[in-house]
């Protein structure tokens, strides 16, 4: 079992002494710091930086860390997030006919790849109902029509936050979530889609690469935004293709990627190694 | 010394015994079959081969193969080349102010790693005049402004045709070619653009691709149609980036990429290994 | 549903004439050619091909195929084999303590990735017992020590005949298989080996790696010989690490080559893209 | 042009306040910190760490920065190295017959792709003593045979140290050196070897490599140390092969990584971004 850490996210504008001052309060409560590393994004001038340290012989009670964090923290005007290790964020899971994500995503969680509560399934099908729910997930079936999207949502919001959610994650879900959604899960929804962004945004990715006769295939992770597969990049991946693919093995080969990149993204956001800055991510690992 | 070969480029309708039918050219011919690959593009219906045999002890003298084969051909109303390996092709080089494309090139071409005849340089900027002339090549110098772009071209052309050249290779060359040049030399420019299309085409793709926050860039290598950007894929490869890099060291790593997948791409077509149909190739290696 | 083919794979010493003759065999019986691929292996002068044919059609009768074909292969002394595209392959798993492979393979058999009957579970531990039971499969438990190996090597090769079992696939299995087992089932048992292969053969693989401090981990995917990790390459993979990563999370990154590594070497089995001469394969995909 | 900076590279048993304790020492001497990177080596216990910072508005000169630094490094135990980013390092390259890694480090160095002084050109053969010359370096030929070799040795370590040499760069030297030279550069000669380590050490890489069978080839650049091919790697990289490539179109392939894999390593060096601890580097990159 490792040993439970403290980790801070934060972002503010660059100037000198940030690095010091953050490490001396750290030193002077008698933390270890286990980790550190920063960005300086450029011509923004914005200063990012992850820090974690073991709150074993930490002098500051773990319920009080963020209180005396806070003088620090207004005096340098930074956005910042306390986390902790041993935290299990719960987790939805969205889906719609297309399963593989959903199932990889439970079979990796299962072999304790990834640390969480997957505690809820939200579908516009039913299909994964019986599955989930032998598994010990709440499954909810929303379906989902033009007339009645707005009103699913809330819906859906309800589910979420009577379950105290903390990441979404879009294993397929194929419908398009509205302003009102992205915005109560700012930097909270990841979605997979199964190109190499900005290639090939929109429907049929596969079909579009197929047409256009590309010679990689690729599949995206990123943040949800209000616009349609504009959302902060976190992790993509590619693969090879000739001309002998057909648009059926191009998806064969694309699971593969989408699987692998999907979870690496999730991965990265239950360590907490993900800041986003503008459209932008940054990835400290 | 590799022993000399010929080749058959083909394409036509799809139908049973074109295998057949050539292959028996071949055989009754004494012809000791080196390569043959084959694909049937759907569902477009067409038959795409390469096949590559030996010259020795071919009953047919070369001069004569083309005719030889000509009825066959049109019974099966095929598109077809025939390409000798020991045939020098002459190549022209374009570029602008970028010239590490240009100095990739000519070092792989004097290491041996593909085979033609560049004799040709030309340029928009003075910067190469010097090295290209030095190197024996012959040097044009033909600025471009809004005015005289299409004058230009026509010098351009002649030049190309006087000396007979077979390939033009645009080393980050970063006018544009108009239709009629173009259609002069169909599927016999390669362009090198660095991005992954069809992601950030157009201008400035590193840039682009900073602003969008990607995690991988690419270069993409392919033949120049009257639409900028938009002609049949050649190679792509791809490298990844991260947070941390800036447009500048996007460059650096981007420059690599350039040159293999430019080399790559040069060496399938005079390797003969490229054929295009609709706006895609079929690459054969 | 795919219309159903038939394939002949074949080697034999190289001369004029085999293409032109094998065309010509299924020309004449009115069959139209898919695919056909081949390769002269040399110094070793032989000659490889796959070639595949749709049944529709053609005139000789699927069960009277091998014998029409039989004087032309005595001709040019092919070793061959014919298979059908819809034949289901019978399929046995073998598996240790680490069941990711297997999870994975199930899923992907599930999703209907690849065709085959997996009608078989023997492992040297009972964790997947209840499991593969559920799904229908029969599970076999045999435990293996250093005084009853072969005993009981026996028992798995009378199951595996008992069940007529065409294709084993050693997912994770980690005990070695004696020169009887592997020479009943040649060139039909696939392995995954978690390093790039001959890099890091044997136990422990990652250890191996981070203690070499690699920069770049894989895994391999091999028929079995009697010498351990030293079969046939069918299909490998890698990934970049860092020096950041230690043992635990290069298992973590390398399960993900393991899975599609092993999956990719199986797909190319169960197609009948595969052949095997010397200590090579050359996989026609 | 950048403005200057200082880098310091230290390691040092790893213990509470020494990110603490340095950053102070650069804030409260009015430095900017524009990189830091750290790295805690279990379970050796190492704590290895890269800091860099502007010198502009740094109150301390840069020519004591050394000598004020010194008490903190004493009060830690580090092993530590100052390095100024405005440094132009002299760098001389080995290089023996293969020419393509020498003509691309000095292609890539006219570009400005890194920073350095290549002053020394040393070979066992004559093949570019004229062109070295040319381009105004100096030419050093040291023939070796098995009687001459260690004499040798001491003429080039004469040489280098004459000319003041900072690091060595083996662009395929086929030469091994003894355990006296690697120890007066030591960390300071990058070679690149031809395989993928561990595989493949030794001679003839490539042919080891088809005679294996593999489906992907690599490179690897590392440290000399006195063991062949087993010194601490910097940089590898990997392409795909399949079983059409000859030992011939793997030397093709092969060089492109040769090329990058050593760029990469030699730009890393000299940014100072890699720390040696026992057979392996830190890339803080």
């Amino acid at each position: 079992m490792e040993k439970p850490t403290a980790i801070i996210l934060l972002s503010c504008p660059d100037q000198k002494g940030i690095v010091a001052t953050i490490s001396n309060f750290i030193f002077q409560n008698n933390g270890n710091i286990l980790d550190a590393a920063q960005y300086s994004a450029q011509p923004e001038n914005i200063f990012l930086m992850r820090i974690e340290w073991e709150l074993e012989g930490f002098s500051i009670p773990r319920g009080e860390i963020a209180k005396a964090f806070s003088p620090l923290a207004e005096k340098f005007s930074m956005k910042w997030d306390l986390r902790f290790s041993d935290y299990e964020p719960k987790i939805a899971i969205f889906v719609s006919r297309q399963t593989y994500c959903f199932h990889d995503l439970i079979l990796r969680h299962r072999m304790g790849d990834f640390r969480g509560d997957i505690s809820l399934v939200i579908s516009n099908h039913l299909d994964l109902k019986l599955l989930a729910e032998q598994m010990g997930m709440k499954f909810r079936h929303y379906p989902i029509t033009k007339e009645n999207r707005l009103e699913q949502e809330e819906r859906e919001l309800k589910e979420l936050k009577k379950r105290k959610i903390d990441l979404v994650i879009l294993a397929r879900y194929m419908q398009i979530l509205s302003g009102r959604f992205v915005d109560e899960y700012r930097n909270r929804i990841i979605n997979i889609h199964h190109s190499f962004l900005p290639a090939f945004a929109g429907g049929r990715p596969y079909q579009q690469a197929y047409d256009r006769g590309v010679k990689i295939i690729g599949a995206t992770s990123h943040y949800v935004t209000e616009k349609l597969d504009e959302g902060p990049i976190i992790a993509q991946d590619v693969n090879e293709i000739s001309h002998k693919d057909s648009v059926e093995t191009m998806k064969l080969k694309g699971k593969d990627l989408e699987r692998t990149v999907l979870a690496k993204a999730v991965r990265l956001h239950l360590e907490n190694r993900i800041l986003v800055y503008g459209s932008k991510t940054v990835i400290f690992d």
